[in-house]
């Protein structure tokens, strides 16, 4: 039997899980044995893993048997019903769904940013959203040189995010419209093709959405810095791959563009593109399938003192999600 | 002869101009003669208006004669050479390309906010910019009750903005990529299908680039003040109609988001379209074709003191172009 760890992939046909298996066979993941679970919906699709054609298993309270790692990507409910189990069959769950972020005893870690984080944890391991990781690995170098007193992000997020029949529904009302056919409205409240629509999640009280509020909460807490000022306005853009966000910082300590490159350049995980003139900057077509957080347009922040704006985009489904839990897995 | 205007437009087959021409038709703007002027691009073209099919003429030195009323949309080149020429005619000029928007004598218009700056000009009146019409529109009446002191704002543009050859090139592009060709690129610096741009405009020496600072500059002289700060980063979005943004503001006196809506529903050109729960806020597709400036999500910036973030949307060529040009010859 091969040395390694049993690993299973909870939502393996979901657009981060069959990234999650691409990623693990990429960096050679000390597999063993994987178990590629789903919900009864996928019965009969099949995952290719080095070579094999492994079937996907309906999951139930018996797959965690002998696991030493899960990961989750099937959406809240099933992470809320199948993590503890998982938990005390004696695997380690890094879960993707927001199951479990806000709880003070799971951490919520950034490779780049918090590893020290996975030391105590208890069982489960929360993977931060998808506009939260990039806006971390981008922010936290700034941080820690300059402390940042607020920031303002727009973003301009990738259906991927939502799955793949949001891909599927994007695509497809493409077709329809050029086709002088009515596009039809399924995965989101409207039609995304040609669209910008400000809701992602649902909204919570405080008129924000879910979205929005994961990105104040989750980026305090792997900055650990609960005085940081956030505030958010998430937005669904007709992009397949990469989530851009521009974002505006004031910073306690006064930082110019070309200290703040300097920081970035030199910070793990991060690539700058800066050079406007020459049409340089990150985009989300060119960041998709890569693994970095891409940074530019860095800037004077003209309205405010010690204020600096940047663009930060990076590959929603890869970093924002599965690359980000395979790097979790490989810290423990 | 019928009573009525002399009525010129220079880049008549743009999409701006297109669109002018149905907006004096719809608004039976009293027009004498129309002059429907190009480049010698667009020999051959014709203009439809009211039953007529009109050609469309090259523009030169002799066709502003008898000509009381100029609406430019041909870029700054073609306004710098003809619009004094057409001035020397007695023609009033109303450009919309940003050839004089910054000279101290020529009155920048939103007549749903300062329509009295008119009065002063000097036979050119300059229509500002599609971001900045929608944009002011929205604030100035927060400004009146409140004083803005900062806004940070983030676009999400549409592409007919650039004008038809980008609304084909994203067409075009959309076609090409679902049929697994390689997508021409011609109009933007990159692939604007499926992507998010954030370069509008050339840059300029402080790394924002012209459309950005066009933003600052137009918004502090219509709603005349120039103490207030403002950072903006402008993005191409693949959408072909209206023009989307993420604002954040500042107020010198608190308001709470219901006293803003209760100043938004009020004011002239606005509609407020704010009911998040029910799947109800401002979106391109449903703002294209329609005159008024569009805004929801208001809420508390939950980042600052007297701070209220809200989205703010309108179709960029219709009042974010020609209809504004129209008000501004309504009003003389």
């Amino acid at each position: 039997m091969p040395s390694g760890y049993k690993v299973a992939v909870v939502g393996v046909t979901s657009a981060a899980g069959s990234e999650m298996v691409k990623i693990l066979e990429e960096r050679d993941f000390p597999v063993k044995e994987l178990a590629p679970l789903a919900s009864k919906h996928s019965i009969g699709e099949f995952i290719e893993f080095k070579g094999d054609s492994i079937p996907v298993q309906v999951i139930n309270e018996r797959s965690f048997k002998g696991a030493d790692i899960g990961f989750f990507f099937a959406g809240k409910a099933m992470s809320k019903e199948f993590a503890p189990i998982a938990v005390r069959n004696g695997c380690v769950v890094i879960d993707s769904t927001s199951a479990f972020g806000g709880e003070e005893d799971v951490p919520l870690v950034v490779p780049e940013v918090n590893p020290h984080r996975i030391k105590g944890h208890k069982g489960i391991i929360a993977n931060p959203s998808c506009s939260t990781i990039q806006l971390a690995v981008v922010l936290n170098p700034i941080h820690k040189q300059a402390k940042i007193r607020r920031i303002v992000v727009s973003t301009y997020q990738a259906v991927s995010g939502t799955g793949k029949k949001a891909m599927d529904e994007l695509t497809e009302q493409v077709r329809d419209l050029f086709n002088f056919r009515e596009p039809k409205i399924k995965v989101y409240p409207h039609q995304i093709a040609f669209n910008a629509i400000p809701h992602i999640d649902e909204f919570v009280e405080n008129a924000y959405t879910a979205e929005e509020m994961k990105i104040v909460h989750e980026t305090r807490k792997i900055l650990e810095d609960d005085s940081i000022r956030i505030c958010a306005t998430t937005v669904r853009v007709p992009v397949f791959y990469g989530h851009s966000e521009a974002v505006n910082i004031e910073t306690e300590k006064k930082l110019s563009p070309d200290a703040v490159r300097e920081i970035l350049v030199n910070a793990p995980g991060v690539i700058v593109e800066d050079d406007p003139w020459h049409n340089k900057y990150p985009l989300a077509i060119y960041a998709a399938a890569r693994d970095e957080c891409f940074v530019g347009r860095i800037r004077k922040d003209i309205s405010v003192d010690n204020g600096i704006v940047m663009w930060i985009v990076s590959d929603n489904i890869r970093k924002g999600a599965a690359l980000n839990a395979v790097q979790i897995a490989e810290l423990l």
